[in-house]
């Protein structure tokens, strides 16, 4: 049961795509204080939240902090409140209730889980206007179904999306792409993409292609869609201001892009230097930025990345010229602690500085709104400006659609990748730990950037990383200009590396039928295994396996060094330790705690009683992989008793 | 067996007090180039490598690249090279063989243990000069025994320092420090110190006591004894520059300060602003910098910590000054991708710049040293500036000396803290992993802030962090400025905190007893399971439990809302689920993995079979415990079985 409460005056935000009518009564479970704009709830001693999607920490959302207000920050430690996503639905398991929330408000607001006050589950707005949603049920699985039924169903990608890409900031030519797939073809490992960022355009600008990196780019589309690779360009929020740049002057000339409260243009700056933002709450605007993405797909493309799109700001024209006004005063003076942190905070504090996001403003629904007040929805428009336009397009056929921000709402035009993440071995564990709260919230397409974005990789932590990957929909390589390359046969286990990615081609008619009827059924591909074993003390304990699918529990290594991992069963399974797809042990492992070994090499799934994991020839291309010929590792069951969605992978 | 070899033409360092003669052999095990200026060592798949000291990352330290240039970086994420230390000792441990390698060096050299190969040790030096020592014995434990002889006896503190230290970015006043004292009597928590960060002097001026702040310093400290608590005062490496400053004024009189190439004395900026570093290096400024801190031990000062020695810079008046040069030309420009990151990467790369240190210079050992080429001796030398200063100023009584940097040698002196840490959970299982390679490189009085430095930390990480430092020699709460207060009577479970600070002072007779046996018998405090159990396969794999002395093992729990966690018992032991120092269970657990409950106020210690761990009452003060009636609880064996060290606590 749903229940939808107002408190104020709330600001839509097309998330819900249901009508639901209001109720009348107090908002249960938390206690509203209006004069603190804050929902308080006392947590029971062992009470667990789960949900809010893209945050630090672990499952269990219990003992932090997270604050809904999109951010481009590359640090992803743990001290931080905000990432990239406004994902504000969140479960409250507690010993003697289980209830769904989705706090629909499109400013900032913060989820105190226990973090003030262990006790204490404080929502805390900065204006006290929202919708809030209460969604009971008889478990956390049956609150998430009834939530995913009110907010629309989740994005679908060609399947070919569900292939290995390769992506790099940045391939700087059509040779070197080239080369990657070259690579990868001669080294015998599948791949279905590769990522072109922000250099393959002309100085930056959306929708154009540079003459002098890819002189002759429709004929080079071509040329890898002849070998079944589709190249993936990445949009970016900021339109660079430039006389002659068509996308700049037709905004200019329809007055679409955002303004300060005077009525100038904002002038920000992000890649190409001085830009302007498209108003993509301004349907029109939507509209317009929307079928730019033409030009694009006329040249072959058919997949895109949107960035940048919290907004991330480097700096405002405004701004820029006041911290120069005060390094002036800094200029030959003896500085001491404080005035030296001083100079450093406000030329450090010059990129995503909170005080631009009150500069410039929005038309939205017929009403003029301060950016900060509807800052969660910008880069959910400029996608859905995106998801929008390929539906008139492309009418027929799907396109790749994966966005940096995001908000609920958002998930049914593109899916999500998590953002500028580390090599680190904790942010392998924390892309485990994001994916059934991504789910939870509608984001069934997604994935991290394995291996890590920035910092520099070892061929361990890419190994483990990958191993991991080949489960998420979203399988992508991606690493930052200046770190250690990290293409896969740049490294000396060329075969082992093979091996899993093959692996990941063997289990696509899998993972393809899972994710498909995970969006149909409005059901989460990614799930804790308390989810599903509800009644398993143990099982919520447990923060580093998955339940993928139906068939399968995963138990990720994501350790240095390690040989092996703890692995908590909650139910006897069949473990299948896999090198390869066709070279693996079996044996079934009884319910309990075991240290299951694993060696660099090795992938561990368990096969769950009554369930049956259908396995392919590997194949080069997502394209090219034999459904006719599947194998069926079972336990307790017969092949047939798995139900296999499967459809041309392409048609909407 | 200890072979010592050449290389070049090394630095002498006197981290090593034993003449060995020189080998004229090729040195064993790596291969030396010349060239590369490098010493590499094929790796076995198996082969572990122990030791490093203060970096980041696991136990076993295979698999990342560790970089000897001793760093004020406060964000010890998984790929920071340097941290604040420069331990160049280490152990290999292969499936063939076992030996140990100190390279003794004062410059930059960087430990590639498979990062850029898998399979390959490589040393990389940026001076080639250096002595090596081989250490070759039974196991790594007789190797670490054998490599401390070699060294010198590790620092002893006075035991009160084995008490619980409160500490803070800044206490600001007396009256500050007073309630900090009447707060943890009030609630029954025990407490041995406090710390005074750099507001109790004037403007941040070494050897200086704030007139404002602590009008009657002396009569407080006194105040403070009589309730016996210690104040800990914070030295820092830069002498602020001020015309009548007395520190200043006999430093240039002297000619004690580090001067640039062309004579001029350096002039770098750190919390009073303009400085001046003393020359550690050369005896006579060492000696003289040692007698200042008479001026605090003649006030009854009996402890302090050095800081800011690696040395910390926050800018060098010359680079300043090119900065803002620089910085002109981005004025009233069209700063794209590449000049706004120039400009903020100027701003930002102000600190602790790498060519900053390649300004000034040193006398050393009647020769001249760019500091460069001696850096990881400057935190190492101020020190024993007061570690020598100290036996001739307190010949009886010990002081309380603990240093941010340090190279081996230093451990003779006085410990070490882990620096700036963060409250993140991580940054607790890093100080467990920390502990053992501290221990092998000759520091023992060591620890982490607890509770982690900066960052916001939650009630239940500074419980779980509390329950592991509980046997950490030095055991002090800190946290910076701006982060939310850390005091352990601030949070809600006080009962918790205070029944566990009470197990520590339960557990100080078994701690002390420990510490002096491994500083007398060069044996480590803490040790990882596979260097006690080294024929256990499954030891090799743990990374998070240790054994502490001869009698114990501990598990602590790290990770958010776990309500336990696997153990690995390489033998039967007794476990003690201690919630208190008299409220716990006791149970006999089998060799073998388990996962063991442990709510957030219990602490899992595991009694080795014929071992007894002594148990006292608990008392407000360490000087205040009863030695007298000690408990014993056993393990098949009897308490008088245990060899209690002990000693007045004080004398040197």
């Amino acid at each position: 049961m749903i229940r939808k409460y107002k408190i104020g005056n709330p600001i839509e935000t097309d998330s819900v795509v249901v009508d639901i009518g209001l109720e009348n009564e107090v908002i249960p479970y938390f206690e509203k204080n209006d004069e603190k704009k804050e929902l308080a709830l006392l947590l029971g001693k062992d009470d667990q939240v789960y949900g809010l999607g893209e945050t630090v920490r672990g499952i269990n959302k219990r003992g932090y902090i997270y604050t809904s207000f999109c951010a481009d920050d590359p640090n992803h430690t743990e001290d931080k409140r905000s990432l990239y996503a406004a994902q504000n639905f969140f479960v409250v398991w507690g010993v003697n209730s289980v209830f769904g929330m989705y706090v629909d408000t499109p400013g900032r607001v913060s989820f105190d889980i226990g973090y003030s006050d262990k006790d204490y589950f404080l929502i805390d707005f900065e204006d006290f206007d929202a919708y809030i949603y209460v969604i009971e049920g008889l478990d956390v699985l049956d609150i998430v179904k009834q939530f995913r039924g009110i907010i629309g169903k989740s994005y679908i990608p060609p399947r070919w999306a569900f292939g290995f890409g390769q992506s790099r900031w940045s391939y700087m030519n059509e040779q070197e792409v080239r080369e990657v797939v070259d690579n990868y073809d001669k080294q015998g490992i599948p791949i279905d993409s590769v990522y072109l960022d922000i250099d393959y355009m002309e100085r930056y600008k959306d929708f154009t292609v540079s003459d002098e990196r890819f002189p002759e780019f429709e004929s080079f589309v071509k040329e890898m869609a002849d070998k079944n690779i589709h190249l993936v360009p990445i949009i970016d929020a900021g339109v660079k201001i430039e006389e002659g740049y068509d996308v700049y002057e037709e905004g200019v000339k329809n007055d679409y892009f955002c303004k300060k409260e005077n009525g100038d243009k904002l002038v920000a700056a992000v890649w190409p230097g001085k830009v302007h933002f498209p108003d993509f709450l301004n349907e029109d605007a939507r509209k317009w930025f929307g079928d730019k993405y033409k030009v694009l797909l006329d040249k072959g493309i058919d997949g895109f990345w949107n960035d940048m799109n919290e907004p991330a700001i480097f700096y405002t024209e405004d701004h820029l010229k006041e911290v120069f006004e005060q390094l002036h005063d800094f200029e030959g003076k003896n500085l001491d602690i404080e005035s030296f942190f001083n100079m450093q905070g406000i030329v450090g504090g010059l990129a995503n500085n909170d005080e631009d996001y009150r500069r410039f403003y929005h038309e939205y629904k017929g009403k003029r709104y301060r950016h900060d007040k509807v800052h969660n929805l910008f880069g959910y428009n400029m996608t859905r400006a995106a998801g929008e336009a390929f539906e008139r397009l492309s009418p027929d056929k799907r396109i790749l659609m994966f966005s940096r921000s995001s908000y609920i709402g958002m998930h049914r035009y593109g899916g999500v990748w998590c953002g500028d993440n580390k090599s680190w071995w904790s942010h392998l564990l924390l892309n485990i730990q994001q994916m059934p709260a991504l789910n939870m919230c509608g984001f069934l397409y997604s994935g991290a950037d394995v291996g890590g974005f920035g910092a520099d990789v070892t061929e361990d932590l890419l190994m483990r990383w990958i191993e991991f990957g080949i489960f998420t929909p979203l399988f992508r390589d991606h690493s930052a200009k200046g770190t250690r390359r990290q293409e896969l046969y740049r490294f000396k286990d060329t075969t082992g590396f093979r091996n899993i990615i093959q692996l990941r081609y063997a289990l696509i008619p899998y993972l393809y039928s899972e994710f498909m009827k995970a969006v149909n059924n409005d059901e989460m591909l990614f799930k804790p295994l308390c989810f599903e074993y509800s009644q398993d003390e143990m099982a919520r304990e447990v923060e580093d396996q998955l339940l993928v699918g139906e068939s399968i529990m995963i138990a990720p290594v994501y350790k240095q060094n390690a040989k092996g991992r703890y692995v908590y069963l909650p139910e006897d399974m069949k473990l299948c330790r896999f090198r390869s797809f066709d070279d693996y042990d079996v044996e079934v492992i009884g319910k309990g705690h075991h240290f299951i070994s694993a060696e660099l090499n090795e992938v561990l799934v368990f096969i769950r009683k009554g369930h049956a994991l259908p396995i392919a020839a590997p194949a080069s291309r997502t394209e090219k992989i034999d459904y006719s010929d599947l194998k069926y590792e079972c336990y307790e069951c017969q092949g047939e008793d798995y139900d296999l969605y499967t459809d041309d992978g392409i048609s909407r």
